[in-house]
């Protein structure tokens, strides 16, 4: 197998192990069979990726872990029968719930609480959440997808922090997936990730576009 | 300021740095006025960035780093006034683009190249990203969504990792952005995010929800 030397400017940079697990990541698709997820890794995953932003601090995410032999036959028919689905320990639907931003004031309370944001900005946020939606309901459309994404993103460094390998999904039959799984009205499975011990087998981080052809300057 | 304390299950994390990364992490809205990024970090930002994973490996984004002081004028007009767009030494614009199924040949020639993917498989990928896509059209539609969201999330952890704070933000007029940024047909403005070096002022992470709200079994 050829190594690729990609281009890289002379950066020192403040955590290595964080630019490391960036350009270690891959999308596994092979996990060992013989190696489990234990309840307390993904209390540990979610917990992880929850700590991603989101707009007005709403979290507008679930995170619905399946483990069963009967739950991943059920995702596997409805994800094109990937078999990574049944093969991973655990997969995540990652869903995204529509904003609600009578959510807000409970959400940031937290917040007020420990004292950093001042308790009149709960109606603030509301306010002006309730405002930008109604005048970009694309947006609003938009965000539960962008949140749960950030969610996902943040789970799969999670899982390289653990010593886990991630297998991110798109490529399943959304409104399948609702309905076998329950979901409700305002939400929507935007992501699957599977998660467990990486197989031999898993390519390497496959090589990116020059960064030129995608960077420009304003 | 009370000290927050949440819930943590007992995990030895194989990356210690990467959790605390994540778990430090904060939405910036202060940066020093006085302490500038340079070309070789925005070059570098986007490189990691691009290291997140993409539905058949499209790289289907863009990056726009707005440096100058007309362009952050323009851009901060479009967000809500927003003072960090003027006050961050840069905010990138993260442009998701419309699957292009004809791309998937030239993205994965390198991965070809390397050795690790067999060469039939840049017409199965193709193949079978046209019927997925045919299929669901949301789906494709999203996938522009999606893909600028990890992007976006994987630059917010480069930023980290380069010792830079981030501010992401959805709260902007898509269309306006991308009119006065020159975007094309098949482009949108997906996320905004500010990088720069902290100023004092910024709040803490925000808390979470229990783990426990968000995370089901199936």
């Amino acid at each position: 197998m050829t190594v690729i030397t990609q281009e890289r400017p002379a950066i020192l940079p403040a955590n290595p192990a964080l630019v490391r697990a960036i350009e270690r990541r891959i999308s596994a698709s092979f996990f060992s069979p013989s190696r489990t997820v234990s309840d307390a890794e993904v209390h540990e995953l979610v917990r992880l990726a929850t700590r991603a932003p989101t707009a007005f601090n709403l979290q507008n995410w679930r995170f619905i872990a399946v483990r069963s032999p009967e739950a991943k036959i059920r995702l596997r028919a409805l994800a094109w029968d990937q078999p990574k689905i049944t093969e991973a320990p655990v997969t995540f639907i990652i869903v995204g719930v529509q904003p609600q931003t009578k959510a807000i004031a409970e959400r940031v309370r937290p917040s007020i609480e420990a004292g950093f944001m001042p308790p009149h900005m709960a109606q603030g946020w509301t306010d002006f959440a309730d405002a930008f939606y109604a005048q970009h309901p694309q947006v609003a459309q938009d965000e539960a997808i962008r949140s749960a994404t950030l969610g996902a993103a943040t789970l799969m460094f999670a899982a390289e922090a653990l010593g886990l390998a991630s297998g991110p999904m798109s490529g399943f039959d959304p409104e399948g997936v609702a309905e076998a799984f329950g979901l409700g009205q305002d939400e929507r499975a935007v992501l699957l990730v599977a998660v467990g011990h990486a197989a031999p087998g898993n390519w390497p981080q496959k090589p990116r576009r020059p960064v030129a052809d995608v960077l420009s300057h304003a």
